[in-house]
């Protein structure tokens, strides 16, 4: 395991200094420094392509800027680990969600926060909205209404939409493994994996590794392994319990990690050592919670065979950056009106790919600021737009 | 009469070529080029300022763009000269506006097309996307439901509202009127003033100029002239018969121009020559719609002392550039709640000031280029934010 990558915290004066206005501004795409440009870009000429627009709606993506606009929406009731801190307080958050896919993906974005927590009304906010963009980030939604949110966006909107807290976090969780694997000679299917958190990453995560092939998933909420008919596995943890666990295990976190290859923390949940030492020779530990990790990453690496975290001062950080500018940009690119399973399983595998190239124990996926993996994963996102699923 | 300005007028491939992938982008205030960007602009170091936001909203002024942030909103009923042709076809002239709110007022801008044309859905859309916005600048919404959504919107929100169609062309057309009354010794009180057009545009000038200490202004509709109890005069224009049409006025345009001082021209309804001959002697023309003015201003020139339009290809342009980039900047500035009557007459005499430093019968108001205007503007709003009324 190597050490720790040095990286100079930021102080609070620092972070608030930065954000003194705000991190985003609209720019233009040309001058407008005279009156012929003026002519051009406002009256009257631009009533030629509102006219064009009217006659063939289809028009819109190619005149404005929708085709590359994602709107990253937030109710603000899941922010980071703050939890319910409402749309106001989440709105730094969305700015700089806006801001990488900026400055990852290449996308235009503007933040939306919604004062109103009802599913119906977000729904129909957005509807109202549709013609304003042309792809729905959704952000820090609290889980089981992301999933229902989600899901109720999907059918109503003809655009790509995307819960990032549980996609973003999925792909690039399933790529790491996909690493893992391929510096230790695994195959993935082979796998024990223990997903610790049933919201809104655990649930993806389960359900993406699944439709990769992996045969043997065991998911623990608060209470312990979900399994079906047990107290509290209801909704979306029910559905996720009859695929799930198929040894039918029952008990708590030591029930689950006994001879496991696999653990993925998405629960904030303290793991102690003593549970580690429960685990399969030369396990995998992945410990994504932020800004703590479930268990600190010298300590699992006593055990484990690779260390992942979701933080960029250890090594092989899990970080949804490396899937969504490229998700939403190849499928704006491609015109998909929806992100299917194949979208996302190829975003994983073009991930994966990249990491292939320098691969080693503490580096299972790119590094961020690899200018590499966006347009690898949206080359592979488009390609994969037309594939079934 | 000066000559028109000539400006080569741009082809429908020059619109339609300058459209592609749309007129706006949003950009970063801050690189996002290493790990330390990152913790600073988003996880861990966003976090900070979503507990400051938290802990008092009123931080989200100081560390959001929205204190700068111009919501453009449009359901697309009143697009240009083009009618009710839905908001997917009004976009390219809402980038169009946003563009211009960045190239003059210095203010980001995001254009919100609405799929609704019910004001109870458009009040409640904006109200829930609230926290994303700093001002609301509603465009080309058609009458008479404008004036009442305006008016929802001030109710609804804390924060400056104006239809631009209605208050921005009122705001110039008041810095001009007073501009050819420098030029030709008059003064506004003493000028009998009809106005051909109770739309939105219409029915805000005759405010304007009536809280300017205009003391005869007439206003036709397409009926003739508005007089209380007549047929048609309902709603917002039977509230407008009330304190307008101080000689009690009925007919047409004949009788309304009869020995009238200024024409304004805000309904595309156009004005025979001959009608121009019953105003009193060098009167005032301004024939503002577009893209054909009610009267060739050539025409008008034979018996006006100023003729104005709402082109550029002519000269006094009555151009709503002048005005609301820089109301929206100022009550930004001041931190505004509401933009009241006396910040927009603050702002008509904030233009009328500058076009003072160079009057002409052919230079009533500045040019919109002129890089005085938006500052001087700005500044006279912010100053007047504090007054009553």
């Amino acid at each position: 395991m190597s050490s720790p990558v040095p990286v100079a915290a930021p102080t609070r004066e620092d972070v608030l200094s930065a954000h003194l206005g705000g991190k985003l501004s609209t720019g233009l795409t040309a001058p407008l420094d005279n009156a012929r440009d003026l002519a051009i870009a406002y009256t009257p000429g631009v009533a030629e392509v509102s006219r064009a627009i009217a006659a063939d709606p289809a028009l819109a993506a190619r005149y404005t800027w929708t085709n590359r606009l994602v709107a990253v929406v937030s109710d603000g009731t899941a922010v980071l680990g703050l939890g319910d801190i409402g749309p106001r307080a989440s709105l730094p958050v969305m700015e700089g969600k806006s801001a990488l896919f900026k400055a990852f993906g290449g996308l235009d974005s503007i933040p939306l926060v919604l004062d109103t927590t009802d599913v119906d009304e977000i729904v129909e906010t957005l509807v109202r909205l549709r013609p304003s963009f042309g792809a729905v980030n959704l952000e820090d939604v609290s889980a089981p209404r992301c999933f229902e949110l989600e899901r109720r966006l999907i059918e109503a909107l003809d655009c790509p939409v995307m819960h990032d807290d549980q996609h973003g976090t999925a792909i690039v969780l399933l790529a790491a493994l996909r690493g893992a694997c391929a510096v230790q000679g695994r195959e993935l299917g082979g796998l024990r994996i223990v997903i610790s958190g049933a919201g809104a990453a655990g649930v993806a995560c389960a359900r993406i590794l699944l439709a990769a092939g992996a045969s043997d998933v065991t998911v623990l909420d608060s209470r312990g392994i979900l399994l079906p008919g047990r107290a509290g596995v209801t909704g979306e943890k029910a559905a996720l319990a009859e695929v799930t666990n198929p040894r039918r295990l029952s008990g708590a976190t030591a029930e689950a990690l006994t001879g496991a290859d696999v653990f993925v923390g998405l629960s904030s949940a303290t793991l102690p050592e003593d549970l580690l030492a429960l685990m399969a020779p030369e396990p995998f530990v992945f410990a994504l919670s932020n800004p703590d990790p479930e268990v600190h990453p010298d300590v699992a690496a006593r055990y484990a065979a690779i260390v992942a975290t979701g933080r960029s001062d250890f090594p092989n950080q899990i970080n949804n950056v490396l899937a969504f500018p490229g998700v939403f940009r190849g499928a704006l690119d491609a015109g998909a009106r929806r992100i299917t399973e194949a979208m996302k399983l190829a975003a994983a595998d073009a991930i994966a790919a990249v990491a292939l190239d320098d691969l080693a124990p503490d580096r299972i996926v790119p590094s961020p600021f690899d200018p590499r993996v966006a347009p690898a994963v949206s080359q592979a996102v488009a390609a994969a737009a037309g594939d079934p699923i």
